[in-house]
Order: C-alpha cells, then sequence, then structure tokens
C-alpha cells in the first residue's frame, strides 16, 4: 500500500487548481452580497457624484469674493438664495454674493467654493460676514470626482467588502452577479466513528470530523453537503461517492485511518468514472497521507482523520481550491498574514513544511507568537491557538524572536 | 444648535456600553453555530478521548518488549490479535506479545504504547521483527487526554470557530444556547437621498450608506433592518424612529446633513419616551458629528452623513456595542490589529484621535500601512483601503517607518 505514495510538495499540489474550472455564476439581490465574490466587471454608467456638491454646511461663493478676509478684516457679501437639499438652484451665485447650503447640497453656477458656516456670521436676513478665505474647489466634491462615467469600478474576482456594497448601490445595481457558492460534500468515515447524537461505547469517538470540516466550508465561501458516515465497506463507500460526486462541486472524504478503509478509498477513486489520482501524501506535517483526485472535473479530497491534521490540510491545501473555485481573485487575495515573532526555537524537519499552531500574545514590544505544541489527535490544541505559522522545507527550523506571519485559524 | 455639541472622547464613549444589556439567548442547531457568540458555559460530561487510543498504524505492545531493539538488533514479539476499529479488545498484550492495530483504536489491557508499521517487519503470520523501541505512553493518547470530564470546555462569550463547532460535537451538542443577533435598524434621511433603484436627478444621490451600515452589521454578527428613506420632516422621522426602537436592539440614522434634518433628529430623540441624549460630539475626525441616545434600554446612534464617516464610526465605535450586545467576552476578543509600518509621514490634531485608512503593502522588508488620503465623502477611498489606523489623541502625528496596528475594514 505504500507503493502508492507519491509525496508531493505542497507547490506542487496548489498548482493543481488550474486543472479545476470556477463554478458557475448566479444573480443575487444586493443586500445578501457581502462575502460573495462578484463575477463580472462593474462600469460606472455615470460619474459619480453626478453633479457638484459640497462636503460641510455654509455658504456658496466666488472664492475669489472672500480673498484676503480675517477676523480683522472680514468680508462682507450678499446672501441670494438658500439650496433645498435634492434640488438644482435655479439661481447663480455672482461676485459678493453667497448662498446657504447644508453638506451634500449642490453648487449654484457661479460659485466655486464654500465657507464653512463657522467662518461666517449672518448680520441680517441678507448679509453675512466671512472671517476665512477659501481656495477655489475648497470644500466642494466635483463630479466624478469619486468615479467617472465609463471607467472599470470592481473587477471579477473581488470580494464584496460592506463598501463595495456601497459602491454598488451608488450605480444602482439591485442585483449583482456572482460565482455560485461551491458546495463540498463531506464524508466520514470509520468504524469507530458515531454520529454525534449516540454516546460513544469503548472504543468509539464521535464524528469531529464533519463539524469542524463544515465550519471551515461556510468560512471559506462554500455550502457544506453532509454525508451519513461510512463504515468500513467498499460498496457503501462507493455508493457515498459517487452520490457525492454527484451532488457537489468537490468532495472532502476524512478519516479511513484503519488499512482496510484507506485501501478502500483508493480501490473507490480508481473506480469511479473518469478519475485519476493526483496525488497520494504531501510533504507537510501534519497531514502527510492526503489525498487529491480528479473526479470528472471536481476535486476529491482524502482527508486524514486526526482532527488537526484535517483542519491544518483543509486551511492550507484545500481552501486556496474553494478560493479558486469561487473565482476569487489572486491579486485580490487579502488574506494577509499576521506579522509577529516567534516566542521560542521551534526545530523542524527538513525536506517538509511543518504548520505549527499558534497563539497571538500581544506585548509592550509588539505580537508574539507562542507555539502550541500537542498531538494532532487533540481538538484542544486548535482550541487554544490562534492561527498557524509555516516553517518552510529547506529550514531546520526557527530561532526565538524570528519573524513569522500568522494564518489565522 | 452648536450649544448642543458636548464632544466626548472616544473612550468615555466606549464605558457606556456597560448601560446597554445584552440581547437574549436562543438555542440554534450545531450545524449553525459557526461565528455565533455562545451564551453558556459548557462543561465535558465524559471524557475525550474515552478510552486508550493510537495516533499511528501499527503494533500496540509493553514498552519493555521492545527495550533496546534496533536494525542490527531487533526484537521479536508474537502476534496475539487484531484489533477492530471501534470495539473494545476482548484479549491482553502480555510480554513479548504484539497486537496489530490502526490509527485510533483502541489499545488492549496490557499494552502501554504502539510502535510504528514502519518500524515493523512481519515475518510470518504471528511472529514480527521490531527495529525501534518506543517508551511507554508513545503513540498513545490517554483517556480524557484531551479534556477531563467534568471540566468547563467552553465559557459563554466565545466565538465558535470551526474548531469549537468539533469540540461541542465530540461532546454530542446537537444544539448550543449562544446570544440572539441583535436587529439593527438602519434608516437614511436627506432630501438629496434617492432609492438605489432611481436614476438620481441633479442635485441628488442614490443611497449609499443603508447598505454599507447593513454590510457592517451582517459582518459584525448583527441583522440589518431596513427602513425607507426619510425626507426632512419631523413627523416622517417620529413615525419611523418609532418603528425602529420597537422592532429592533439598536437604531442607526445615517445622513441629515442639512440642518433641518439635524435638527429634527435631535427633536425626535429628545420627544421619543423614555429617552436621554449621551454623547452628541466624539472628539475623532472623521465622524465628529456622531450622536449616541439611550431610548429605553436600546442604543440609538446618529451618524455623519458622509460615507466614509459613517464607516469608519460604525467600525471604530458602534461595532463595540454591538459585540457587547452579542455577549462577546472582552478577554476573547480576538480582534487584534495587524501590525505594520507606516510609509509616510502623517500629521495629525491634537485633542482628537484621526482614523486613517491605509491599504497594506507587503514588502521584502515586511508589511507597509500606506495611507489613502482623500475626501470622507468619497467611497473610492475606502475601496481602495484594507484597514484604519488610529493616531492618539495626545501626538500631533506620526513618522514614517513608525509601527502601526491596522484595523481590517
Amino acid at each position: 500500500m505504500k507503493d502508492f505514495f507519491k509525496v508531493m510538495d505542497l507547490d506542487q499540489v496548489l498548482a493543481f487548481r488550474s486543472d479545476f474550472p470556477k463554478v458557475g455564476t448566479e444573480e443575487i439581490p444586493l443586500t445578501a452580497a457581502v462575502g460573495r465574490i462578484l463575477a463580472e466587471d462593474v462600469r460606472s454608467d455615470m460619474n459619480l457624484p453626478y453633479f457638484r456638491r459640497t462636503t460641510v454646511d455654509g455658504y456658496a461663493i466666488q472664492a475669489a469674493s472672500g480673498f484676503g478676509a480675517s477676523e480683522s478684516n472680514p468680508a462682507y457679501l450678499t446672501v441670494s438664495g438658500v439650496i433645498s437639499m435634492g434640488e438644482s438652484p435655479d439661481f447663480s451665485v455672482g461676485p459678493g454674493k453667497a448662498a446657504r447650503i447644508s453638506t451634500g447640497g449642490m453648487l449654484p453656477r457661479g460659485a466655486d467654493s464654500v465657507v464653512m458656516i463657522e467662518h461666517t456670521e449672518a448680520l441680517d436676513e441678507t448679509t453675512i460676514e466671512v472671517y476665512k478665505s477659501v481656495a477655489p474647489g475648497q470644500n466642494v466634491i466635483e463630479p466624478g470626482e469619486d468615479f467617472q462615467q465609463d471607467e472599470i469600478i470592481l473587477s471579477a474576482g473581488r470580494k464584496i467588502r460592506p463598501q463595495e456594497m456601497g459602491l454598488l448601490a451608488a450605480f444602482g445595481r439591485e442585483t449583482v452577479t456572482v460565482y455560485r457558492k461551491p458546495v463540498v460534500s463531506i464524508i466520514s468515515t470509520g468504524d469507530e466513528i458515531v454520529p454525534i447524537n449516540q454516546r460513544p461505547g469503548v472504543g468509539q469517538i464521535r464524528d469531529i470530523n464533519s463539524y469542524t470540516l463544515a465550519g471551515l466550508v461556510r468560512e471559506a465561501g462554500g455550502t457544506p453537503l453532509g454525508f451519513d458516515i461510512v463504515r468500513d465497506d467498499y460498496n457503501a463507500l462507493l455508493g457515498i461517492c459517487s452520490e457525492a460526486v454527484e451532488q457537489s462541486d468537490m468532495v472532502l472524504i476524512s478519516g479511513g485511518s484503519s488499512v482496510g478503509m484507506r485501501d478502500f478509498t483508493i480501490e473507490v477513486l480508481a473506480d469511479l468514472p473518469q478519475s485519476e489520482i493526483l496525488v497520494h501524501g504531501i510533504s507537510v506535517s501534519p497531514g502527510k497521507p492526503t489525498i487529491l483526485a480528479r473526479v470528472g472535473d471536481k476535486p476529491f479530497w482524502g482527508l486524514p482523520g486526526h482532527v488537526v491534521s484535517a483542519m491544518v490540510i483543509f486551511v492550507t491545501v484545500v481552501r486556496p481550491f474553494i478560493e479558486h473555485a469561487t473565482g476569487l481573485s489572486e491579486k485580490d487575495h487579502r488574506a494577509l498574514g499576521i506579522p509577529a515573532r516567534l516566542s521560542r526555537n521551534l526545530a523542524s524537519a527538513q525536506g517538509r513544511v511543518d504548520f505549527v499552531r499558534v497563539r497571538l500574545v500581544p506585548k509592550e514590544d509588539g505580537l508574539w507568537a507562542e507555539p502550541v505544541l500537542g498531538k494532532s489527535g487533540l481538538i484542544n490544541t486548535m482550541i487554544r491557538a490562534d492561527g498557524l505559522i509555516e516553517i518552510g522545507r529547506d529550514t531546520e527550523g526557527l530561532d526565538k524572536g524570528e519573524p513569522v506571519l500568522v494564518m489565522r485559524v
């Protein structure tokens, strides 16, 4: 069985992403768009703003009318009107004139700037004193200053945050085309695994991986699809796997740590139509015995059974495949690591990438990453961890104080 | 109207959180729990694992049987059985004996460790050679090593990540009690604001804030509740505000930048039953003219109309109130800023806190925060930004290269 192992480097495994298609697209209401990935280039159909507007409360004037004005030598201007919000003023402002305007109001013809109300005093109904001069364009947003007409304001592959929602609203997009959420099948295997509503007997353990993986799939922008636990039986496994491939965009099997189960997984993968095993083992720790197959055009993962190993492989390997499927632009991939310093020396084997769980500890002199050591079968280590750090395959370890990048988990 | 302004420091404003109650709790299926805040202390009702299990494939032995074993001087052991997954072995392993076991299997009585299959060779059906010794307890997880029976495994106030879901699954929790998602009413005001399905006329602008705020509420763990745009009219505003207070846990009004509207907001807040204005102005930029009132036991916010100001105030001031309402534990508040260095000098006025939009730029020598300058009425500055940095009220500015903490937006 060991013959099957063709251990590959992490980068080689990640490169298989481009072998798989993106999921299709769907049109959804803008109100539901936060966190989704845009599947269209969005072009502006007008200037934003559409008109010259003010950013303050005050008086719209010709800047020249106030030049040289000061506390001791105010300029005296005549108020020629009040600008109503949401309306186009039907008068103009000439030299020596001023028009009362509120934040967001449209400047009248003639006016090129707005003096703040705090820098004026009304002497009577029609006369104000101005204590401070303004430059042309001051306290004003020009038409198209935010976005010009006919430019691409957002590109496909962009993750929609609240501000992108706001921008789409500004251009009247009630619906938006996004990539569909990939459906990810999750199958737990093993004769020792019982459903969580069952009290485990001696030798048995509840199905943890289905839950951690479902949570991770959801966080990665996918929709988890659960299946019954599969016991150590070739036909049962083949049946569920066929169904899972049919019903989803990606399949995750975890566990199958018994020899029989692992053999069955390989057999089933080989027997599914149009299947090819791409990866059988990755030179990472934890999580080395990971399997990746292509079934039709869908990725099919065999994840390790240990809860920590399955989570680490998900975060570092599977998630990039889900992100690829959802169309997330690489250059827009803002999941930057958190810079910190390592709190102690860490040894590591050369020839493989080590992922180490860490806690983030803010101190006077910055952020420290404190390794959480422990067996990869213990979920408490993930409960105590805030993230993972990566120790490269060509390093023997990291020294205390070295800078590291922490991937949140 | 300026008389109303009692500008307060950010810390004073945030301290009002404790004046408001948490929202109630609800019981939800575990599968829906990711991202929610736990509202109960969860106690373990059994040891995890429940039995002594192995973390590798191999042979369960008494460690003493293999002491001194090496490639050149292997130990010879007799195979006395095979352990089935999910079952309690009905035999024991004595000195000189071994039992075939798979990862996750239960150790038989007598055995105290597991030698990995890679370090053994089967000579025939009943005899193996062992090439490497193991220590007692090696490759074994003891009962209760992950979690002990009757300890608090998760405390109320904890945010449920995928690993907390997994842990709850391990203890058979099909449902879990979490804080309800606070319902947050969002009201846009202003005669210049039109719904997004309407093409704005000259002087008008589409309702952006309702969308950015709805996205932010959702990201903060709340449920946004939208209302129609309110025009410059006391009775209309009073009606909608009363309805919003009734239907939700918190109210956000944005805009009302016209003088009339702002006066109305204050009047309406004063006229709502059991209301008290707590804050009228915060010494921050942008977002100074922010209002906070208590109406009954609910926070009622008057946010600035500028899109950037409203977003910044939400992220830095309103969100902590939502997190308080959802029961998020302060000490478990893991939203640490991202350490970076400032790419240029930044001036700042003393006596107020400045929030500056920044882009995160990874370079050879670490992560840099590059200020995105621009008027707070321009949404493009938030589109280009990855986060905010804070310049304290007692500093005149920050120098290029200084360390900053970036809050993601």
